[in-house]
C-alpha cells in the first residue's frame, strides 16, 4: 500500500464527524491517515465547512500530518482512495420526521429503520449507495467502503445481491455498544469480555458472553436487564425479565419494537401529540451542535456530541479500518454475506456477525444454528428485507408495498396501503422511477 | 391386512362424527369398515351415546355390514385397530370458551389455534395424545393414526420429535376446503384442479394453480380474493387485493390473523363486548345440533352440520384412510416429517404440505424454497411452534411464556405475562407439572 | 392443445426407433401420435431411411394413422413439435470406439459413460444438445424435450446450468429395467412393485422395495444379488452378497464399475485384447440389425433387438410422453433438478430420482437424506458431472482434465494426462474451441 | 483456574514425547506447566522409564520449574488434570505393519491412517480412547482432551457422535506443516502467512493463501507443486503440475493416495518386496532412537527425531495448548465439530478447519462451500468415517466391512472381504465384540 492512507467521508457534514476526527487522531501511530476527504452535496454545503474547520482545528491542536479536505465533488474526491465511509440521509433530517410520522398517524409505529419508515429509508438510499459504488469500481477499485448509512442491514444486502462490488462492510454501533454497556455494568474492562453476536442489523442478538474467557451469560443477561441498556434513540421500556432469562440471549435495544411493539407505539404516539418524536428531537440537538461547533475556539470533539446517540461509532468505523489496514485479524461485528456463519440463513445472505478482520475482509465465525426462539423473528426480518432491497433496486412499488404487509410492525395490509401511499408522494422526488 | 377394517374414533361424541360415518358409508366399496369404535371420557357419555345411535341409523339406512361400537375404555377399543382417528378437545368448549375471552380481555386476538389460545390448547392437548400413542404402540402397533385434534401442528410436531411413533399423520380440513372453493369459484369440478399446498398446519399457502393440468394461478388468486373465501371459524374481512396479488400464492383463511392482525382484534372484541366470541356461538351450535342427532327418525347426516365448520372433513378423513388403505398414490395435503420437502425447513420439522399417499404413509413432493415473502412468517410460527411442543411435553412454563412472547400475536412481553398467568390458573386441571 | 400429437426424434436412424413406434402402437389410444419425425444428419442418411421405412410398415401393419416423416432438416422437422426425443450419437460408434480403446490401452476403465469415455462423450454431445435446445425455443418453446442420449447425467447437469430452458427431461432405462427386472425375480407383476429410486444418472439406487405397499426391501436385496442383474452393455460381474446387504440398497449395473473397478478392469482388457470390446460387438449388432430392418417383409418391432441394450428403453420413453400428455401424476425416474429431493443434493443440481409426472413436468418426491454409505460416491460423482458440463459448455480443457483427475475411475493424474491428451486429439473435429 | 497446569500424556513412552518437552519448556513462561505426567501401557513400561528420564535431564538443564511424573496408573494421572493429550499406538508397530502389509499382499494399498489400514487403526483405537474419556469425565472433568492418536478424524468423529464429552480436540501436524514447508518454498517468515485449511484429517486443503495479508494463492500453488512437499511418512511421488494448478487449491501430502492411487500402490509394492514398508522403517529409526535416548549425557531433543516425521508436532500440540490457557484468539487449524463451517458438511460432522482457539474452545471460520473439485472425495471420505466409527463404537462388523468397500482405495469389494477377514483374524486381540 502507498505510503499514508486516503478517506474519505461521504455525508461529510454530518454531525458525526467530530467522533471519526477524534477516532483517527487518537489512532494515527499505527493507521497514518495522511487525508481525509469530507464529501457532502449542495444542500450540506454549510454544515461541511463548519464541521471541516473544526476538523481542521482537531488536527492541528493534535499536531499530527492529517490534511482535511471539504468537497462537493465526490467524484474528485474518490480518486485512488484506500477507504471510503458513508454516514449521510437522503432528505435530510425532514425525511426522517415525515418515515416517523406518517405511520404514527394512522397508529402504526413510526421508525427510522424498522418497519414502514426503515423500508422508505432503504428506497431512498441504496439507489444513492449504488451510485457511489459504481464511482469507486471507477476511480479507487481497491478500496474499501464502510457503509454506517441505515438501513445498514437492507443496503448491505442490496450491495451484495445487485452489485458485483465485494469490497463493502455494513457498519453499526449496535453491537460495540452492547458490550461496552454490559462490560460497564459488569464492572469490568471491555476487554476481557467475549461475546457472539448474531443476528440481522438493529436485530442482533448477544450470545456466549466470558469474562476472561469464562462462561457468565446467565448472569450477563440478569445484568443487563436489570441495567435496562438501551440508545439514545430508543425509549427505555424495560423488557421482562422473566422473558429475557427465558430467551437465554442478549436482545439489541432495537427489539423493543418487536417484543413490546404495544408499549413502543403507545409511547411513540405520547411523543408525536408532543411534537416531540425522536426526528424533531435530533433536529434541535443537530442545530444545537453546529452552532458549539462554530466556536472557533473549539478544537475538540463537544462533550455534547454523546447526547445525540453516536456512542461508539468512532470506534466502531476507526478499529474497523484500523484491523484491515493492519491484518489484525481482531474480532468485529460487521454485516456481510452469511457464507454459512450461520445456518439459519442462505450462504448469500446478508447478516450481521462476529468475523476476524483481516487485510482481505471480514471472516465470520461459524454460529451453528441459531436459538429456536431468536430464529423465527430473524428470518421473518430477512424476508422483510430481501423485499426491501429488490425494491429498492426495481424501484418496483408492488414489491416495495408486499415488504411493507409482511413486516411484523404491521398490523393491517389495508392500513399498510394508506400509509405506503402517503409516504411515497411525500418522498416522491427522492425514489426512482421503474 | 385381515379382513375388513377396524377404525377407532377417539373423541367420538363429537358433533362433526356423522359426517365421518357419511364418508365411510360412501366409500364402503373400496374401504370396507368392519368396526367403527366411538370412543369418549366420562363427561362426553351422553353425546357419546346420541351420536352412535344416529350412527347406527345411519349405517342401517344405507344397508352395509358396519358395526358401531360405543365405548369409555379406549384400550378395550384400540386393540387390533386398524386406523385410529382423534377429534377430542380437553376441557370442552368451556376450555376453548377461556382461550377466547382471557387474550381479549387483555386487548390480545383469542384465538383457538393461534396465538396465546393455541398455545394453552397445546399444553392440554398433547399429553393425551402422547399417551394414547403409548396405548397404541402397545395394543394396535401396526395402526395408522389419524390425528384432527387441534392445534395440529403443534401436535404433530411433538409426536415427531419426542415419540418414536412412525405412523402418525396430522389433517386438516382447511387445504381441501381452499381447494373446493376455489373451484366453486373457477365453476370447474375440483378434480380438475390441481395446486401444491406448503406451510404449516392453519398457516399454509395454495401455490401453482393448474387446471387440467395448465397453470392459472394468476388468475385464480384474482378469483380467490374477489371471492373472499372464508371458513365457518373465521370472520370473513377481506384481504387487501394488491397485497395478494404481490403476494403470488393464495393465503388460507387463518392468515387474516397475522396480515389483518388490528382488523380481526377490532372485530373480535366486538364480538367479545356482545358475547358472541366463536367459542359460544359454537356451544349455541353443538346444542342445536345434538337435539337434531337425537331425533329418532333422522337416519342422515343433517345439512345443519355445516355451518359448524367441519366442511370437507369428512373428505380429508376419509380420502386420507382410503388411500393409505388402497395405496392409492395419490396426492393429498397433510401434517408430517418435512424430509426435505420445503427447502426452508430442515428435515425433521413438521410441514402441511402436499404428499403422495401410499400404504407405508405420505411422501411429501419437493417444493424448493417458499417464495421469500411467505419464507419469513412459516419459520416464525415454526420457532413458535417447536417452543411449544417442547413446553406440552416437559411441563415447563418458562418455555411456554417464552413462547407466546415470540408469537406474532403477541404485541407486548409483559401484557403476555398477565394472559399467560391467568390462562396457567383458567386451565390447571389439565396441565402437567415438570 | 392442438388435435394429435406430433413428436420429433432426433438420431431418428437409431437402431432403437422401431422400439419407439411399437411404444407409440400401443399406446396410440391415449397417445395419438399423429406426426412422427424422424430426423438425422448427412452421414446417417442410410439408415434414417431403413428405419424410417421400417416404421411406415409398422405403422401400416398396426392400421392408425400416424404419418412418419424422415428428413435431415432439423429445423424443418421441430415446427410446432409437441415432444422432440433425441437419441442420437455424436461421431457414431468409432467415437465409442475410441473412448473405450484409448484409456484401456494405459489401463484405465473405458466405458461408455463413465471415467475418461463419458467425460468425451459429454464434451461432444453437450454442444448439440444445446443447439438443438436453441432451435426448440425458436421453432416450439412449447415443446418438451426428452433427451436419452447419453451421458445423460451430465447433458441434464449442462442444460439445466446453462440454459434458460425449463421442459427439459433427462431419461434412462436403468431404473425400469431394474424394476422389472427384480419383479421377474420376485415372480410378480411389475405394478405390484413401489420402490425409490434416488441418485445420479447411471449411478442411480434402488430403495424401500414394496409389494403390495407393503416392505420387501430386505428380501429383495437377496433376490437381487441372486439374481445378479446386469444389463447388455455390462459385464454381469458377481456384487460381493455381504456388502450390498450391508449397503441395504440396490445398486444399478453400472455400480459394479466403482464397487469392483479392479474386477471390471481386469475383464475389459480382456475384451481389448481379444477385440470384443462392447463398442465392437455393438458395431456388429447394429449391422446385423440394420439388414434385418431393410427386409421389407419385417413390419414388426424384431426380436434380435433386445440384445443391443434398450430393453424398457420404449416403455421408459412413452410412458414419459404419456403421462405428461394426460397429465396423468403417476411416479416415474427421471433426471430432473434436485429441488429439495434429496437432501445430499443442492436445490439447483440435477439428480435422478423418482417423480410424480404432470403435464407440467416431473414432481420429485422427497427422500431427505441418502444413507451413509452410499452419500459420499454420488457427491463425488456430481463434482465430476460438474465440472465436465462445464468444460462442455465453456470448452475450457483445463476443466475437461480436473473433471478427469478427480473422476473415481482414475487412479494416477499422470495416467490421466496422457489419456486425455489422446482423446482430445481423436475426437478433435467434434471438440469446441473455447 | 489453579496455579500451574497439569498436563497428562498417555502414551508418553511414545518416541515423540522429547518434542513436547521441548515446546512446554521454550513456551514456560506464559504456559508454566508445572506438573507433566507421562502414562504408558505396561507393555511400553521399558520405553517410558527412557523417555521419562530424558525428559527430566532436559527439564533440568532448562531450569525450570516443571516436574514430570511417569506411571502406568492413568487414573492416578488424571486427576484434577488441566489438559490431556494422547499419542498412543494400539498393538505398537507391529499392529501397524499388519495394517500395511495385509492389504499390499492382496494389492491393494497399505497405509497406517487411510483405507483398510485405517480402518483397523480405527477399530483398535477408539474403544481406547472412548474409555479415557470415561476416566477423564469421572476425574478431571474441566480437562481439554487434545488428540494426537490416528486416525484423527475417525476417533474425532467417534468422540463427537457418540459421547457426550465435549471439551474434546483433534489435532495433526499436517496444517502446521504444509503452512510451514510453503513458507520455506516462498522464502518468508511462516508469521506472514495466512491461509485456510479446510477438508478432512489427512484430507486437508490449503486455500486462499495470503502474505501480509494479500492474496498469492496462485504462485504459492506453482511454488508447491514445484516443492514437492511431503511429509516423511509419505514416499515424494510429485503430483501432476497442471493438475493442481487447475485445482487451484494446495492438496495434503496425503492426497497423493487419492489422486495418485496407483503410484504409490507401485511404490509400496516394491517396498514391501524389499522389507521397506514404513512400519519396518519406523521400527528401525525407534530403536536408534531409543538407544539415543537412553544416553545419560543427552538433555536435548536429539535433531535425529526429525527423521521421525513429527516434524511441527510439538508446535501443534503446545500453541494449542498455549492458546486455550491464555485464550489467545488466534488460528489453528483442528478438527472439531463442523457447525455450519464448511457448507458441505453437516452441522454435527467433524471436519478438519481454521479455527479461532479460546479457551472455551475452537471457533471454526465461515468457509462457505468448497470448490466443486475437491468437494465430492471429502464427502465420499466422511462417508467413510461416519461409518468406520459407527463399527468401532459398536463393534458391528458389517458396518466395518461396508466402510472398507466404500473406501475409495478399494478397488474390488471380494479382495476387500479377503483382506478385512485376514485383518479381523490379525488384530482380533484389540477388537471390540459386539
Amino acid at each position: 500500500m502507498k505510503e499514508g492512507i486516503k478517506i474519505v467521508t461521504i455525508g461529510g457534514g454530518s454531525s458525526y464527524t467530530p467522533e471519526l476526527i477524534e477516532g483517527f487522531i487518537k489512532r494515527y501511530d499505527e493507521l497514518p491517515v495522511k487525508e481525509l476527504w469530507l464529501v457532502d452535496i449542495e444542500k450540506g454545503r454549510e454544515k461541511l465547512e463548519i464541521v471541516s474547520n473544526l476538523a481542521r482545528r482537531m488536527v492541528k491542536k493534535a499536531n499530527i500530518d492529517m490534511k482535511i479536505y471539504s468537497t462537493l465533488d465526490r467524484r474528485e474526491a474518490l480518486k485512488d482512495a484506500d477507504f471510503v465511509t458513508t454516514q449521510f440521509r437522503v432528505g435530510q433530517l425532514d425525511a426522517r420526521i415525515k418515515d416517523e410520522k406518517i405511520p404514527l398517524s394512522h397508529g402504526l409505529i413510526g421508525q427510522e429503520t424498522n418497519g414502514a419508515g426503515g423500508l422508505f429509508k432503504a428506497l431512498r438510499t441504496i439507489p444513492v449507495i449504488l451510485d457511489i459504488i459504481k464511482d469507486i469500481q471507477e476511480l479507487c477499485s481497491d478500496a474499501w467502503l464502510i457503509n454506517f448509512t441505515n438501513p445498514a442491514g437492507i443496503v448491505s444486502e442490496a450491495v451484495f445481491r445487485y452489485t458485483n462490488f465485494k469490497r463493502y462492510i455494513g457498519l453499526c454501533n449496535v453491537p460495540i455498544g452492547m458490550k461496552n454497556n454490559l462490560a460497564k455494568l459488569l464492572e469490568v474492562d471491555p476487554s476481557r469480555i467475549d461475546m457472539d453476536f448474531a443476528g440481522l442489523n438493529h436485530m442482533v442478538y448477544g450470545l456466549n458472553v466470558k469474562l476472561d474467557g469464562e462462561d457468565i451469560t446467565g448472569e450477563s443477561i440478569v445484568k443487563y436487564i436489570e441495567g435496562n441498556i438501551t440508545m439514545k434513540n430508543i425509549k427505555d421500556i424495560e423488557f421482562n425479565k422473566e422473558f429475557i432469562k427465558a430467551l437465554g440471549v442478549i436482545p439489541c435495544p432495537y427489539h423493543r419494537y418487536y417484543y413490546k411493539s404495544a408499549d413502543m407505539l403507545k409511547s411513540e404516539l405520547e411523543e408525536f401529540k408532543e411534537g416531540t418524536i425522536r426526528g424533531q428531537v435530533v433536529k434541535k440537538l443537530e442545530e444545537e451542535l453546529f452552532e458549539l461547533y462554530k466556536d472557533e475556539t473549539l478544537d475538540i470533539k463537544p462533550p455534547q456530541l454523546e447526547k445525540r446517540g453516536g456512542a461508539y461509532y468512532s470506534d466502531a468505523a476507526c478499529n474497523l479500518i484500523n484491523s484491515i489496514y493492519n491484518n489484525k485479524k481482531d474480532i468485529q461485528v460487521v454485516n456481510t454475506l452469511n457464507n454459512g456463519a450461520i445456518s439459519d440463513f442462505k450462504d448469500d445472505e446478508v447478516v450481521e456477525v462476529s468475523c476476524v478482520i483481516t487485510k482481505e475482509g471480514p471472516r465470520p465465525i461459524s454460529m451453528g444454528y441459531l436459538p429456536t426462539a431468536i430464529s423465527g423473528l430473524v428470518r421473518q426480518i430477512k424476508s422483510f428485507e430481501l423485499l426491501a432491497a429488490k425494491a429498492a433496486v426495481t424501484g418496483d412499488y408492488d414489491t416495495a408495498y408486499l415488504a411493507l404487509c409482511i413486516n411484523p410492525l404491521t398490523s393491517s395490509d389495508d392500513v399498510a396501503k394508506i400509509v405506503f401511499d402517503e409516504l411515497i408522494d411525500a418522498h416522491s422526488e427522492y425514489l426512482i422511477k421503474k
